[in-house]
């Protein structure tokens, strides 16, 4: 699934009383030191044993789904006390419903293939060593996230099937509702033989224990930071432990002048309005000036017919003068990434300015065109640099789940590593593993 | 190549004077904005143009070989003025051959695939979209790293050959050498009409230039420091630009309880002796209690007799207690890579404890185990956490060369993007490009 951007309210950074989280005497540093010992157990289990635990934890997350509810509930009354949005709240509240898609999200990490033990590459040697590139888990990952419980599911099962330990360091407004979670799955772990500190909850009222987990070098080999802006800076910052970026996404369609503008009609409205607060949603409109007089006044009219707000340039502003839906662009509009139903709208005069535009303003998260032009798609495809590239489709579909790789960690906008959806086998490393018959240089 | 790792001597975060080195008016991040715009013309450029680009810079190199090795004389004496060492003048020092070999190391780049463009995976999805994965250059590489001159033109070869660009830092005391190659290789890349910014010389004389480096993040996409241990942890601590750390390796050797103990003392020679200033040199045997009775005669003899200082525990020590190369081992032996003619030698009572000891005192490069026994070296590979393991042969086959993935830029010790010998691949990120006909969600 795609990673709902955080906002202010649910920063995870942000320290708040926390009546059902751990004990805080136990150190971020203590549980990294139990988490590397249970990751050296996972590293070797076979697929069997893991799948095995996930089915457990499913079911034992059913099973118990009352206690999880009754932590929640007292997470969203403090919530609401707090006077937390209704936005927020729906995004922090379960039900049984979201505890049985949380279940099955598990049980089908069961079914994907197990990453570890893929020989990436192999080959003999000219002088006869035999050379195989095979696939390892990490060891130890760290998530720093925000409100949602299903967060705290979805990374436990897919770093268990891909041999990793977890700390997770969610927000300290969903901390009684995580930590009944982890009971849960850290049970249903230790019922099937395996390490309990596999999955561990790091305490999310203690301010300080995000920064001790950013900086657990060497015992921590990667942090995935997801939630919003701020959080992912500051953590990009802060850490000495290795970060992929995920989840910004500052996307942007640029409308061809040899663009159908039917489609273009039905992607830009998919794209912006279809869920809004996810990092996929598109947030800049970019028209070009061949077909903006054709364009402008119909995708204006569906825009603020949906309910957006446009934030035009002077050109677009003019198209629809008397709109209160229509107000002028800031600089900061086309930099804002809204996930809300606003949307930027400009018009450039070329393929080269949209693509300077892009190269100014994108996050490198998905970058869409919409043209009959195999030329312009090429052009556009080769130059803006970005996770995903889309021609003739909505940015919607820039999700690990819809490219087919199944459960995802999150969206990365990073070039290093992994790039675009990060499922099973972007949690893993690789080892060179060189076998001789007493070769020496 | 394997990298000389560095030494006190030539730390290039030392500063210096610098009489040849680049306009200090000149900053780091003006520099970085060059090379951002050099790399988005690189980012498309064919692979016919960046040969012949790497084919000129090679003639370059030869026919004005009398200017480099002018620099290099300047930078030879005022090292000699300062005191350097035998072994420091050595690797700093240019010829008529090594000239050539630098050259030659171009052309056969220019012989390696172009990974720019490589499909990574692609497939058409249940609704018709078409999904393929590209890889495409980082952008900006930026390099810090020690004395040796060699590595300027390999840098500067293998980010052309994979579509970056690539911003140099150097140390001060190859300054002069380093601004003469620098020039060539970028009139030859004018000459054959590409942005000669693709290759930046940073100024060395600037102690904050590194630094600079590192906090260019937005501009600089990937830092690679290539040295010393102390070096690299500066550059994993300072840096907010995304590091790939390359090249410390505290090598073992274990000699299990199942070795031919012929093949283990050619094995354990060669990757002392073969050339122990290099990372992927062995510097702690260890050897099985049920095999230290007959081995260590004649391993001790044979090393003392190649001139390695042995530094042993208790049982090694009484060995040859009289042998003034035997010296007593210190917790700090074990944790130290000596990159010289000294070996530090212990007796474990079991493979558990071998395991056991890389896993603590290892830097996750290169381990060897010698064995007959296929359990022992399946538990080995399997459990030992390095980029790479060996059976059965020398540490010193870990190599981009040897490994036949033709030119590296170092041997990465991290889990993240890259690890082991870093070729062309591991120079580039990737890009999903998705073609669809109006797809919406």
């Amino acid at each position: 699934m795609t990673t709902p951007a955080n906002t202010a309210g649910t920063d995870p950074l942000r320290s708040g009383p926390d009546p059902a989280g751990p004990d805080p005497a136990v150190t971020v540093h203590a549980q990294a030191v139990r988490a590397r010992v249970a990751a050296s157990r996972l590293a070797t289990l076979t697929r069997t044993r893991k799948d095995a635990a996930l089915h457990a934890m499913a079911d034992a997350l059913e099973k118990q789904s009352p206690e999880v509810l009754a932590a929640n509930a007292a997470d969203l009354a403090a919530a609401r006390e707090a006077g937390t949005s209704a936005a927020l709240l729906d995004r922090l509240a379960l039900d049984e419903r979201r505890v049985a898609a949380m279940a099955d999200a598990l049980r089908d990490m069961a079914a994907l293939p197990d990453p570890v033990g893929e020989v990436v590459r192999g080959s003999t040697l000219a002088n006869g060593l035999r050379l195989q590139q095979i696939r390892g888990p990490f060891g130890v990952v760290g998530m720093i996230y925000e409100a949602r419980p299903n967060v705290t599911v979805d990374a436990a099962g897919i770093c268990l099937k891909s041999g990793n330990a977890v700390l997770l360091r969610g927000s300290s407004s969903a901390a009684r509702s995580n930590a009944a979670l982890v009971e849960v799955l850290r049970g249903a772990l230790a019922d099937t033989g395996l390490p309990a500190d596999a999955v561990q909850l790091v305490d999310a009222s203690d301010r300080d224990s995000a920064r001790q987990l950013m900086r657990a070098r060497g015992l921590v080999d990667v942090l995935i930071p997801r939630g919003g802006a701020s959080l992912i800076r500051s953590v990009v910052e802060e850490s000495t432990v290795p970060v992929i970026e995920t989840g910004v996404g500052n996307c942007h369609i640029y409308v061809d002048a040899a663009a159908d503008l039917d489609m273009a009609s039905r992607i830009v409205l998919n794209a912006k309005t279809q869920r809004p607060s996810v990092c996929n949603a598109a947030e800049t409109l970019l028209v070009h000036a061949a077909v903006a007089d054709a364009f402008l006044p119909r995708i204006l009219a569906e825009l603020t017919g949906a309910g957006v707000t446009v934030h035009g340039d002077p050109r677009v502003c003019a198209v629809r003068a008397d709109d209160a839906r229509v107000v002028p662009a800031t600089e900061e509009d086309y930099a804002t990434e809204y996930l809300s139903l606003d949307i930027a709208v400009k018009v450039v005069d070329s393929l080269e300015d949209a693509i300077s535009h892009i190269g100014r303003y994108g996050t490198g998260h998905s970058e869409a065109i919409v043209t009959d032009s195999a030329a312009a798609a090429a052009e556009f495809t080769a130059r803006v640099d970005a996770a995903a590239v889309l021609v003739n489709a909505s940015t919607r579909f820039v999700d690990g789940g819809e490219f087919g790789f199944g459960a995802e960690i999150g969206i990365s906008t990073q070039k290093l590593h992994a790039r675009g959806p990060m499922a099973l086998p972007e949690l893993t490393s690789t080892k060179f593993v060189v076998t001789g018959a007493g070769h020496v240089r």
